[in-house]
């Protein structure tokens, strides 16, 4: 493992079994675009779950997760003006990409096919990144996010993957026309957000989900219009060609039919989950109804920035549970049965340097 | 079944079998919104097939199948102003909507919940509607097409199905920008009109197909820019990302995923065959290009007049093989194999008195 002078500390998975432990390792020296931030808070991001356990085939061990990432500015290079020592910032999924193809001319960089992830990935010096689930960050300046003055660190951190994925969806598909319709399909961190997204954006907002319990508090807590309960035959039919949009935040393996039976024609469903394994599409509804489902991931830097700003002037930010880093087992093991409302976020600050 | 003073004679199909036999059978009088059509030619659709076996269950025996009718006026009710006695005008997949829902006003009739199909529907008057395997038919002139000058009565049949299904889903999925690169999967009778479709507007056409054979025709005869076979590991691989937009007319349960990577960023898949089955729908490449599946039926009146407008301006028809009447049985089972070069157009005025 590469040694550099900026000493690091965070959580490791070493192994499929996926459990975290603790882990010193180094960050490169703070580079004349770069910006060292103090790590404050890290949201726990369902992808954090598959990478530890290696559910894609894709990790390398040891691995730090974390791209929920926000703290404070310690250091900047001699070519960053953006930000100061003291800023709160955040970090998202990337921490870097080509910057010179097309999709990066465009803002685009989450389709930069050489974009390199803030954990998991082979940064441009051949070292591997590591990500939040630790005390400090070295990011070019370019990919370090502005936290608004009203955006809190802790519930705000979320925002930067959960957030930006259905805010990006919502804006690429046209979904923010005030008196529309959107479905919401999974009421977990990335589902509610896009509840709050959709009030703001002045939507009617009906969350669809496999578990009446979680009715109420999407209704009173959250703001939701309606609710459905997808296994319920009677409610589908209620809701049945009522939707101009879904956004289908469900990460398993699940039915499309019913989802897109609630789409008025013309209805366009984003899936933003990533099940691991291929879902059932039936032709006839898309044809019948001139329908589409459509892709998207998480967005770029500018749109991403654009986001924060959103949520800062529409007061929005995840509804979290927060824990302490050595806390960090027990709640995976809750977040791989859902069981969270809806974002586990870890106290880095306060707790990191305790394990 | 219901008599009435118009008399008509034609194909049906009586069972499962699907064999197709001499009819008689009697059309309503001609209303005052009506257009009485000798029928001159009428195209042999692949639902057709589908129908006279009832592979999609909902077929009512007899069925007289055809909805791609062209022919001349030989009566006109008193309110029918937009045409006259002698006129060339052609039928298509409707005869007849609700004419009062969202849909119908917007002119998508194709989308009406209580359309009234050509064949195999109740009408309004509670009698079963016979396609164009006939030597008349009546319709309401709501539902008539003009033939323009130079669209020919036999090779520009094919245009009111297999014509409008491909160019419907052009016009409302935007491919039609001078420059862009359209991909065609499947050359049957909806493709290769699309080929030419698309080289209309301008842009660049490949074809992609399992079978290498019909390469030289789609370069050469049909004007086909380029050609993937789309089980040729090499051809997929040097094609990969560089379509903006696919128009998927394969019928049969087929793999999204190779048509899916030749897509560009945004690149957007419509899909107008009807698979009977599911398809499987790979969500990592939706979501890591930002990709979408879109369906599309067979498009509303005016759209369909202006699409034979279109085809007239820029000289597009099918290219069709005709046959008589009595080899319709022989052709079926020919069709059955995807082996005809496009359609089949059945000379109707020149043979169904034969049988």
């Amino acid at each position: 493992m590469a040694e550099f002078k900026q000493k690091a500390f965070g959580l490791a998975a070493t192994d499929t079994s996926g459990v975290l432990s603790p882990f010193h390792f180094s960050r490169r020296d703070n580079g004349d675009d770069d910006v060292t931030i103090k790590i404050l808070y890290c949201g726990v991001c369902h992808s954090d779950l598959h990478s530890v356990k290696n559910d894609w085939g894709l990790t390398q061990y040891p691995i730090v997760p974390g791209h929920e990432i926000s703290g404070v500015v310690t250091k900047i290079g001699n070519n960053v003006e953006k930000f100061k020592v003291g800023d709160r910032v955040g970090v998202g999924v990337l921490v870097n990409s080509c910057r010179t193809c097309d999709v990066c001319q465009q803002d685009l960089e989450s389709y930069c096919p050489k974009m390199i992830f803030t954990y998991n990935s082979t940064d441009k010096d051949g070292t591997m990144t590591y990500g939040g689930y630790s005390d400090t960050v070295v990011v070019d300046q370019h990919f370090v996010l502005r936290f608004p003055d009203n955006v809190p660190s802790d519930a705000g951190a979320p925002l930067l993957c959960a957030g930006i994925t259905v805010y990006s969806p919502m804006k690429y598909y046209g979904m923010t026309e005030a008196g529309k319709h959107l479905g919401v399909a999974g009421l977990g961190g990335l589902g509610h957000v896009a509840v709050k997204l959709g009030k703001a954006f002045g939507l009617k907002v009906t969350v669809i989900s496999t578990s009446p319990k979680k009715k109420e508090e999407a209704l009173n807590k959250l703001g939701a219009d309606a609710f459905v309960v997808s296994t319920d035959a009677a409610d589908l039919q209620a809701a049945m060609g009522t939707m101009d949009f879904i956004i289908d935040t469900i990460a398993a393996v699940h039915s499309l039919s019913p989802l897109l039976s609630l789409l008025k024609m013309n209805g366009k469903l984003v899936t933003v989950g990533l099940p691991d394994k291929p879902l059932n599409l039936p032709i006839f509804p898309l044809v019948a109804g001139r329908k589409m489902i459509g892709g998207s991931d998480f967005g770029g830097i500018k749109e991403t920035q654009e986001m924060l700003d959103f949520c800062g002037k529409h007061g929005i930010a995840a509804d979290i549970e927060l824990i302490r880093a050595d806390e960090i087992n027990a709640a995976m093991v809750r977040l791989a049965k859902s069981d969270v409302r809806y974002r586990f976020v870890i106290d880095i600050g306060n707790s990191i340097s305790n394990l």
